[in-house]
Order: C-alpha cells, then sequence, then structure tokens
C-alpha cells in the first residue's frame, strides 16, 4: 500500500521490478537521469554511493538494482523528498536506500569527508534567471534553475563527499561541458570517461556524461555516442536495451 | 615540371585538382588533417589565414579550394618547408599561398598580433618521449612529438595571431581535450564548435576536431559524430564525402 497525494502517480520504472511516485506539478524524472544511472560505474556487491540532488530517488532506484552498496539519496525539497522516501519504503528497500532531507553543501560536514565510493548528480541545468522569467512553479524552478546550489556547489560538494580514488558522475547540457570539466579539474575529480548522446544521427549533442576519479591521472576516453530516436522517431535500440532491458 | 627528391612521389590531393609532393620517410599529411581543413570555417572571397605546423602544406592547399583568401603555412623543418613550397609552385598557387620557415614562437613578432582571421594547426600529438624512446627518424619525430612546440605554445602563438572575433581550429586526440580547451580558455579562445571522430559505429572517439573564437562569449556545440569506416571496413558515406567529394 501508498498514500498517493493530489496528482501524484505510482508509475512503473522502465525494466526494474520498481515502482516510483511522481508528479507532473512537482516532480517527475528525465531520461537524461535513467542515462546516468546506467553510465555509473558502481561496486557490485558493497561499498557506499551518494546521490545529490536527488529528486524523486530514481538513481537511488535504479541503483539498487546494480549494486547491493547503501545508497543514499539527498533532496533539499521537503514535497518531493517525501515522495522519495514512500517510493523507497514501497519498493521495501529502506534497509540499502537512504533519503536525507537537506542541502547538499552542509552533507560534507554531516557525513564527513571522503567517506563514499560513488557520488552522482543530476544538477540544476540552467543559471538562476531574473525572477520574472523563473517558472512560477516553485518545485520545477527548483529542480531546474542553479537556486540552492549551483554547478561549482556541485562539484566541490561532490569531490569532497567522494573518497581518493572514488568516482564521480554527472548528466549535463554540451553547453555547460567546459564548466563542468574546468570545475572537475578544480576540485580534483579528473574526468576519465565522456559520453555524448545525440537526439538522433546528423543533430548536435543535447546531453553529456562525464565520470571522473578523485586524484586520477589524466586519460581521458570518449565513448561510442548514443542515439536516442532513430529515423521515424522511435527509441533506437541501444536506448530500448538501457530503458526497457530489451536485448 | 617538379624537381622530386630521394623517394619523394608527386601524390594527387584527394578530390581537389592538386597535386602535392609526399614522402613516407620525411612527411605524409595524415587523415586528421583533412579533416580539420574541412572542418574550419573560412572566409570565402578575403580575408587571411594561417597555418602552423604546416608539414607539406596540405592545409594551405586544401584551403586554397575552399576560400580566396591569403594563406600563409609555418614549417619548421627545412626539409617539409621545401616540399611544401615545391607543390605550391606546381600548383602555381604562389600569389594566394606563402610558406614561411621558421618557429612558430617567432610568428606574433614577425607577423603581428590580431592580423589573421583563420588560424588552422595540427600540432605534433605526442609529449617529448626519453631520448632512447623517440622515433629515429628526426623528421617524423619532430612532426609528431612536442619536441620545438608544446601544446601551451601552439594555443598561445595562435591567440597572438588572429584578430579579436577570428576562429582558431586544431585536431587533436581525445586524452588531450581537457588540456587543449583548458589552454583555449586561457588564452582566450572560447571552444564553440566540437566534433568527435570515432574509426567505427560502437568503438571510442580517436580523434577531435575544435574550434575556437577569440573572446568569443561561452556557447559551446558539440556536432554530430563523424565515422570513419563502416561495419566492413570501408570508409562510410560522409568520409568518401570529404576526402573525394563523392556524393
Amino acid at each position: 500500500m501508498v498514500e498517493l497525494h493530489n496528482d501524484e502517480r505510482l508509475d512503473h520504472l522502465l525494466a526494474e521490478n520498481l515502482r516510483i511516485i511522481q508528479s507532473p506539478s512537482v516532480f517527475a524524472f528525465s531520461l537524461d537521469t535513467v542515462l546516468l544511472a546506467r553510465f555509473v560505474y558502481v561496486p557490485i556487491q558493497k561499498g557506499k554511493i551518494i546521490d545529490l540532488c536527488s529528486g524523486n530517488g530514481v538513481i537511488p532506484l535504479l541503483l539498487s538494482q546494480r549494486s547491493k552498496a547503501e545508497i543514499t539519496g539527498v533532496e533539499i525539497q521537503d514535497r518531493i523528498y517525501d515522495m522519495a522516501k514512500r517510493s523507497i519504503a514501497y519498493n521495501q528497500l529502506e534497509n540499502r536506500l537512504t533519503m536525507i532531507h537537506g542541502d547538499i553543501k552542509d552533507m560534507p560536514l554531516q557525513l564527513g569527508h571522503g567517506k563514499y565510493d560513488v557520488v552522482t548528480c543530476n544538477p540544476p541545468y540552467f543559471p538562476t534567471p531574473k525572477s520574472d522569467e523563473m517558472n512560477k512553479n516553485e518545485h520545477l524552478a527548483i529542480a531546474r534553475h542553479e537556486i540552492f546550489c549551483t554547478l561549482e556547489d556541485v562539484v566541490r560538494v561532490s569531490s569532497q563527499l567522494v573518497r581518493q580514488g572514488g568516482k564521480v558522475a554527472f548528466v549535463h547540457r554540451p553547453g555547460r561541458l567546459l564548466d563542468i570539466i574546468t570545475l572537475m579539474r578544480q576540485y580534483r575529480i579528473e574526468p576519465k570517461r565522456l559520453q555524448f548522446v545525440y537526439p538522433k544521427v546528423g543533430r548536435e549533442a543535447n546531453t553529456i556524461l562525464v565520470e571522473g576519479i578523485k586524484d586520477g591521472n589524466a586519460d581521458l576516453k570518449v565513448l561510442p555516442p548514443l542515439f536516442v530516436y532513430n529515423d521515424t522517431n522511435e527509441y533506437t535500440k541501444e536506448l530500448r536495451k538501457i530503458l526497457y532491458g530489451e536485448e
């Protein structure tokens, strides 16, 4: 049993045998987030993973199927944190998945430095606009705009939380590629794997996936490109495999 | 008529109605160089273009077919500079194409700051190894290793030569992507167009093409990926068009 509030839905979570609470007016996960959860390397048997700007907990839920590690999600919005908590309970994953309601900037002090094997984050993509341009829906505005945390906050906090040699993975837009990798190097997360996601063949990339290693040495690999749609505007075989586990 | 020395050949230059002197033991151009010559934006009717580390002049020769600009090539190795000179003469392009025998680091003083609309360079890809690991062929070693100029020299000199708002384009390996874009920003060349070249579908990228604008504002586009070979190890249609002009 699960309690659903207002326009919340209990959606199926893709290939996994999981359900997740979503709400179009509060928070629904994006394709980018799913791609990040598939892209990041995770320890399989044990370890500690933390997901920042966790939203309704989609990354912790997806990673729980790839790893037996302890997984923590951090979400600043009470309303969305509460959705994540209920989803975790519904899926009976409370023993391995923990949500923290708080500001990511407080986490290094609260949780300690260098304690995590893996840090993931799908941060807000857009700088804060003038208040009259901002999305009137506060929940969506906070998830999309750098209101409570900037990209630099995200990278700095990730670097503080991860152990030496641990991995940090982000998803973002190509327009911020230079900023994100400059910040990663500044905070000693050496970018090691970079993948570009293209909506279809012949189009510019619209998403980047990047993973770095804390104090790793310089040796970047650019993975094969990922195409989302084919010529007939259906998901490519590659994407269907990622989303639904189809072979 | 053209004078050929030792193992030099007078090769056809791809789709163009041009010939170029090459020598397997001294210098022969690579696919990367051709891709750079097709990637860079050039002014069509007039302007000034300079190509650094120009080798046997392949980029000036190729660009002469895309642009009526004045084009200068700079090459430090006398033997290879001489090949470029003879190729330009053979193609009767001396009125628009000039080779300079010199060190790129001397060019800003020699040619002036901010005088060029476009700067191109296919720099040496590899850091200087220990002398016992170096290619015994001095000509090839200089073209491939950062013996006479480092990546930072190339970016700094390019930035000095190009005018404000002018374009600078490089080709390099993905392993140096972070270095090259960090240096570009450091020397006020804002990366604007980035393209990854993959040997074939499903493989990691092995070449990057990047173009920036002097004092441009931050707005990077990641162009559609370029695949070199198809499943049967022939050039893709895309590549044949670039190389041979086939439609």
